[in-house]
């Protein structure tokens, strides 16, 4: 019993193979924190379910911890291309708007255990919550919608007001289309929905302006 | 060592005593759910904060999951009540509306450790869920919405097109405002907040209406 035992998975040969044992376990995690939740998760179940042993998810990650932290920086990466592309978008300030949020509808829906684990530790107990800043996906949101708005204001083609309660009342409709995505006993609204209820916002739900 | 050991707080003499000890319960579970979340929370632990027995727990409500359900059930009478009120109001649809959202936003800002609980079993995984529906919640709030748009569109005070696309607006823009009373680093909007982003909705963000 002198050889040690030696599992592929554990020893990282080549670079490509790295990556593909990475991707394997952070999609096994998702999976796992998603189902029991990121404080009931055990490393050993998420090695198992990536077909690797627990030394190669220290390896690659660290802890458990790390690994959600290495999802949820990947999440808030695609999360911040999106918002840049359409901050330098041309046309007008509402179909700027609009476009940015059928892309983080679209990003949510192709995503959606990711944005359940990230919503589950955002509002869960702050006991359990890893050293990540989620706060920060609202702040970069908020931001993008306040530079649109205020072109829009600029133009003329908003009425002048308040740039943050744009931000937040678009933000409020898309994050609700969003958590409707999240549990499988609403019907998702689509991006088609999305669309209808921010013209609401936009033409108004009255007949007539109030001053 | 014939006679049993009683506790007082085992034994509930008088209903009024037995009531305190319930809400003793309540108050403690509510605390203990938030901070260390509803599947991580020891009974043992509960009990202890509430000053009185495991036993007197098991007593009350027979399980820990019986302790959520009452936490619950209570949260939907008051959200239940504050609908029925707000349909029944006379006046402009939009004020009705607007005063509803003031009401719900209000009772979220009166129980948040509660509504934090609540959010964290609807998003958090299925596994540990008690057999709850949340989503009664959403369905209650939606239908009282879609009843006042209808008679709003009814006198015409509202142009013609969806009460669900309304109502899915108008809780979009509270659900967001509820949460971000759900998490200390978000600046709250308070209930002036949630008027003018109910403001922007009706009367829309845009100069002129499109056609």
């Amino acid at each position: 019993m002198d050889t040690p035992v030696t599992n592929a998975s554990d020893v990282p040969a080549a670079p490509e193979q790295d990556e593909h044992v990475r991707t394997r376990l952070l999609n096994a995690a998702v999976h796992v924190f998603d189902r029991k939740g990121y404080a009931s998760a055990a490393v050993r179940e998420i090695a198992e379910l990536a077909g690797v042993t627990k030394p190669a998810l220290y390896y690659h990650f660290g802890s458990k911890e790390g690994v959600l932290m290495a999802i949820l920086t990947q999440a808030r990466l695609q999360f911040t291309q999106a918002l840049e592309q359409a901050v330098v978008r041309t046309g007008s300030a509402r179909d700027r708007i609009t476009a940015l949020c059928e892309d983080v509808y679209g990003l949510f829906e192709q995503n959606v255990p990711v944005a359940r684990v990230a919503h589950a530790v955002l509002f869960g107990p702050p006991e359990m919550a890893p050293p990540f800043d989620l706060t920060a996906f609202e702040l970069l949101f908020r931001q993008a919608i306040e530079r649109i708005a205020a072109d829009g204001q600029a133009t003329g083609e908003f009425r002048p007001g308040s740039t943050t309660d744009i931000a937040l009342a678009v933000m409020g409709i898309i994050e609700g289309c969003n958590e409707r995505q999240l549990h499988q006993a609403f019907d998702p609204v689509g991006v088609a929905g999305v669309r209808r209820l921010l013209d609401l916002l936009f033409d108004g739900v009255t007949s007539a302006q109030r001053a």
